[in-house]
């Protein structure tokens, strides 16, 4: 480090810490030199690298101050839905992000990776390490079609969390949570049927009604509380919808969790048109406030809701090890797990069993959501401070994925292009679209520790972003 | 045990051991009784064990002798098929199979389960011991949806046994061959295309093709050499096939391997009328010859046919990691995968890979196929000793399937009903056929060694079944 960055450092450490607060006067140039002994010229490349970072201004004649206010970026808008069912497109865009393998030459802002790092987990690579070691009647051979009873009766009792009495019996093991939506879908779905969804949503599910020949009619969503209900009354007069799926809490890509009455009042409205409703809560577990959302699962009386989830964004992806309690549709969901895959592999189930039986679930998941709320704020900080002006930030209330909006025209798509030679990779937004709409938005994670590598991809992503925007104007 | 049981084990002991060869007479009851000192009738009892085992007969005035030749069943039929394309059924059997957990209290026959007690499997187990301790960028994290490369390339080596040079970035790993041969099937095929399949055929296959809304069209098989070139051509005339499906190397059920000379032949008759094949080689690294048979995909030179395998039976299935080599299909076979499942777990890949990688996997094939080989000509002997007289089985070779095929009107599915209070299950042969043919067959797996308390179980199958055919007639 040159002699101006480490005072750089220095003066920013001060601002983090408090000593200047928001609108206080920076130390005079003069006296900065004399403090650290370096030229008044180093103190002006400093104050010059804090301009950059926006933690100084100048103001003529009185010197540098600290930002009146630190620049919080705005919340997206509402977004709009389509018009009609549409066919998905973009398969070629998630292709290009699945992809990858993992690497340390990547910063993978893209993918939903929780971070595996912390100490938490240790139990539960204990108890991999294990069962892997045991031949006989463990981790190697086939368990049921239904998956392992001893992991469905610790998931029946952590489901009570989010307010859902659902027996093991109800349950089903899957390959992720991926695979539980997808059979839910092949489920309750024959080609042609409708299927409305929240927007932007999973690419995953897009993708699954791609597949299977569905059309997929994508509803109004408002960044804090999901679905427009009206909007979905509206669309259920108008189109054959045979399913609702959606992501009320936590959800990817926008961060928010649906009210409870709001929860309450679309069930009703699935039950007056007699809708099925395919619930993902993946996220649900990383909610940062306590208790955590109920699940709409949790509300339904007549056995309408499939309820998909899994351990890869609470505990790590790489297990699969999913699940869905499908309700009333039970049989055609178990029939059609059977004919996609198969039994699931055994020794992660194995494994997860012990490390929730163990009591080690709860205090990592504490953990991760205290880790991922703080690095939410890091994260929604850095866009504001690096990103084009008028950059919009969703504010998640859990998980770890801020969903990111530039102005109209902005090409996502471009950004990732010109980004991947500098080893960054991002989630453009159209592949959270049926429509291929949102190409001005883009999802990035924030599950890895911010660190200043972090922080300077961060930067990165907006310097690229800044430039696309002036060669666009 | 008791006295006359003692003695009947000696005499039994001796036949095995070649003291008494076929036709020889065997010591009289009066010398017998002098020799180990019990009475004539304990004598007598001990013999009349033995004439329910089958290892002597009566001759009238002269005493007891080994019979002439041990009965060896003869093979079954060549199946007929079905007369035209038809939905399939039997979901409720395969689901009474699959639901099953391993247990020690149930004497497994019906399910497809390879001996996981080898010793030459421990490198596996170290393996995923080692990496379920590793937690960073290991097995805990997202691998690419292709699938981890390492894993790919040593099975792209592995697959130069079977003839083919199907290079890595050619191969997709998925869970398990069954997600191999569902994904392909539903790359493949929309609702109400017609499939063609060998018959019997696995059972998830044929419930793949129900869950998707296709079409079976059986074709007729033999026992030896496969299915009816003959007859498919026929059928490509007469009905629009979309795609093939067989499992034609070390075929499950039925145990045969489709000769090279008729591979070839069929793979010129899918190019005349540009068929696609899927087939199915799970079994076919268990062939007891070596060099083991080739595949149809080693034929290929079109990439019309799609290779499915795993290491469920040559390894272990719980790892669920299976593999498809799509040939011209690989964009839609991949993105079918995602579609259905997302990236495959990573864990049990890294291990596999470094279990090969290690040099591992040969040994422990040399082992079980010989171990296998043993097993099938002992449960051949004990279903032509235990079985209703008539009773046919097949040959196989290869893997560790027995199909036995018992007189016409004979009922399985009440067979597998009566054993289970016994703690004994079986396949009944309706599951693998579309239309619910072969009720009167059943699939015995004979992957566990052969213990006494196998040859009980396998007794006690044959006591049963005899029991059903007197109340038949």
């Amino acid at each position: 480090m040159t002699l101006y960055e480490n005072l750089a450092e220095a003066i920013e450490t001060r601002i983090r810490q408090g000593l200047y607060r928001p609108g206080d006067r920076l130390p005079s140039v003069r006296s900065l030199g004399i403090e650290h002994g370096v030229s008044l010229s180093t103190v002006q490349q400093a104050y010059r690298v804090l301009e950059d970072k926006r933690l100084a201004v100048p103001r003529a004649k009185s010197g540098y101050y600290v930002p009146e206010t630190r620049q919080v970026p705005e919340l997206p808008q509402a977004t709009r839905g389509t018009q009609r069912p549409v066919d998905v497109s973009q398969w070629e865009q998630v292709l290009d992000l699945m992809s990858e393998e993992p690497s340390e030459h990547l910063t993978q802002f893209g993918r939903g990776r929780p971070d595996i790092d912390s100490p938490t987990l240790k139990p539960l690579t204990r108890a991999l390490s294990r069962f892997g070691r045991q031949q006989s009647l463990s981790g190697l051979t086939y368990g049921s079609i239904q998956g392992n009873l001893q992991l469905r009766e610790q998931i029946a009792r952590l489901m009570l969390d989010s307010g859902c009495q659902t027996p093991a019996s109800e349950l089903i093991i899957t390959n992720g949570c991926h695979e539980a939506l997808s059979t839910a879908i092949r489920a309750l779905c024959v080609p042609g049927d409708v299927v409305a969804v929240d927007s932007p949503a999973f690419h995953g599910v897009m993708q699954a009604l791609k597949g299977f020949g569905l059309k997929a009619l994508e509803l109004p969503t408002d960044p804090i509380e999901g679905i427009s209900l009206e909007a979905l009354e509206m669309a259920l007069e108008q189109w054959p919808i045979k399913v609702l799926q959606l992501t009320p809490s936590c959800n990817n890509p926008l961060g928010y969790s649906m009210p409870d009455h709001k929860k309450r009042a679309l069930l009703a409205l699935a039950q007056r048109y007699d809708l099925a409703i395919i619930e993902d809560d993946v996220y649900g577990d990383l909610a940062y406030r306590y208790p955590r959302p109920r699940t709409i699962k949790s509300f339904d009386e007549d056995g309408r809701v499939l309820l998909c989830s899994s351990f890869s964004k609470s505990i790590a992806p790489g297990l699969r090890t999913g699940w869905i309690a499908p309700g009333r549709y039970y049989d055609q969901v178990l029939h059609m797990k059977y004919m996609g895959s198969g039994p699931t592999a055994t020794l992660p189930q194995l494994a997860m069993s012990a490390f929730i039986e163990g009591g080690h679930f709860d205090p990592h998941l504490r953990r991760m959501r205290h880790l991922y709320q703080r690095s939410r704020d890091q994260m929604i900080e850095w866009v504001g401070r690096y990103f084009p002006e008028n950059a919009k930030a969703s504010r998640p209330e859990g998980s770890f994925m801020l969903w990111v909006e530039l102005e109209e025209g902005f090409d996502s798509l471009r950004l990732n292009k010109l980004l991947r030679p500098k080893g960054i990779q991002i989630a453009p937004g159209s592949i959270f679209s049926a429509a291929g709409k949102y190409r001005n938005c883009l999802r990035m994670s924030y599950a890895a520790r911010p660190t200043p590598q972090i922080e300077a991809a961060v930067r990165e992503v907006g310097e690229v972003a800044k430039t696309l925007l002036t060669s666009h104007d």
